[in-house]
């Protein structure tokens, strides 16, 4: 992390409790650690909004297996950009429902594009784009 | 997905421009199909509001390995329920950091604790939980 | 692990020095745990004789998915017994193949059958079924 | 593929018999797709032989997570040449119990030599290395 630098925030009363009574309910015990993972939550969006950043994300898929060549054609297009794709995990649901998670990593635009390739699939029921950060830098 | 309807849906010229725009960009080569995406989003965000509703979610962190005793206490969490964790994909993204995408399935309420509590764990530079559906109904 | 017992192995030294050999390259620091270890993949093997014990394997394929239907072919033979596949990781090898990893859950019997059908899918390069445990009494 | 030759094999009855009872059990409906995968199942075998030859792999390991650090040695080993570890997929068998697979990627020496590592590692119960093909040229 490097070395930590104490800095003082002006923050009115009332602000600052409901931020506590939050992050308490999200299981921070440390002030200081939840204002940090604000700020990095902050840099990761930031990072995509330029085109050419390089990105990580992954993409969550709920379908029903049935639908005919739904298989083949996500298939499909993870393939045409196969680097991009670190990896995918297949849950199975119920006798008709799966779930894929894909990893993607490369440029922001290309990532989102993928994306919205898998999403719009038809027979795909729920589809959703997680936007995250390789970590570094961060 | 059972018998069709055909409905009509009163939209202003302006507005259905913007859409079929966006679902341009996005690939859908089909309006009816973008509308039936928009519903069912909605629709699984409406799932989570109850506290008792059978979800299915993932959560994606990005962590620096390094940091002493943090895949100990991320797999510690993990197994306190471990019957609501389907399974976990683990990347190595570089030599420092990781990505993992834990795939969770039960109570709304269950989920979010313990996403708050991974995401919350000091070393885990970024979070996030995506929710999604069991498919089940839709 | 419980309770340890300490217990004495006649072993000719010839023999001996071979194993003390084999495990120092395979990285163990300790005779016993090789022991330990060695004993337990006899259990774990053993375990697979009856047809209805319950055991955990993986199953490895790796295969083109440019063969018409095979993605579609492996998900249907999986969809057949969802319950006992656990989870599916899938990783892009290539352009043209991609490996797959099953963990499996069931009776003997019914586990390696799937397995058959899977490795002997028309399509499928390489397939091995890799046999293991739950863990639970070892 | 490529180009198909027919060539003929002289085997007596007897063997055949057996060899045809044994590919029907495993689900094959083509006596030359068993043959195929046989002489495939060699070629993947040989190319371990030399050190230096491209493979893939996966690592199968079942570990009690209670055990102190384990979680952190087994990660350390994968970080240390994080390029070979495809990615992972962790699964909860019970309260105690884990499996982990692995997909490695490398010169076959190397690959060996982190699962003999990850196997010996005090603490896991069981694990094999099973050795797969980058299916190239297969």
């Amino acid at each position: 992390m490097g070395q930590l630098s104490r800095i003082g925030v002006a923050i009115d009363e009332e602000l600052l409790a409901k931020f506590d009574a939050l992050i308490a309910t999200k299981g921070y015990t440390n002030r200081s650690e939840a204002f940090r993972d604000l700020i990095r939550d902050e840099l990761v969006e930031k990072s995509w909004e330029k085109p050419d950043s390089a990105v990580v994300a992954t993409v969550t898929l709920v379908y029903d297996h049935h639908v005919r060549m739904l298989s083949d054609k996500l298939t499909e297009i993870q393939h045409g950009a196969y680097h991009n794709v670190l990896s995918t995990l297949h849950v199975h649901l119920d006798h008709d429902n799966c779930l894929e998670v894909l990893v993607l990593k490369g440029k922001a635009a290309m990532v989102r594009q993928m994306a919205d390739a898998l999403i719009s699939t038809k027979g795909v029921k729920h589809g959703r784009l997680t936007i995250t950060t390789t970590g570094a830098g961060l």
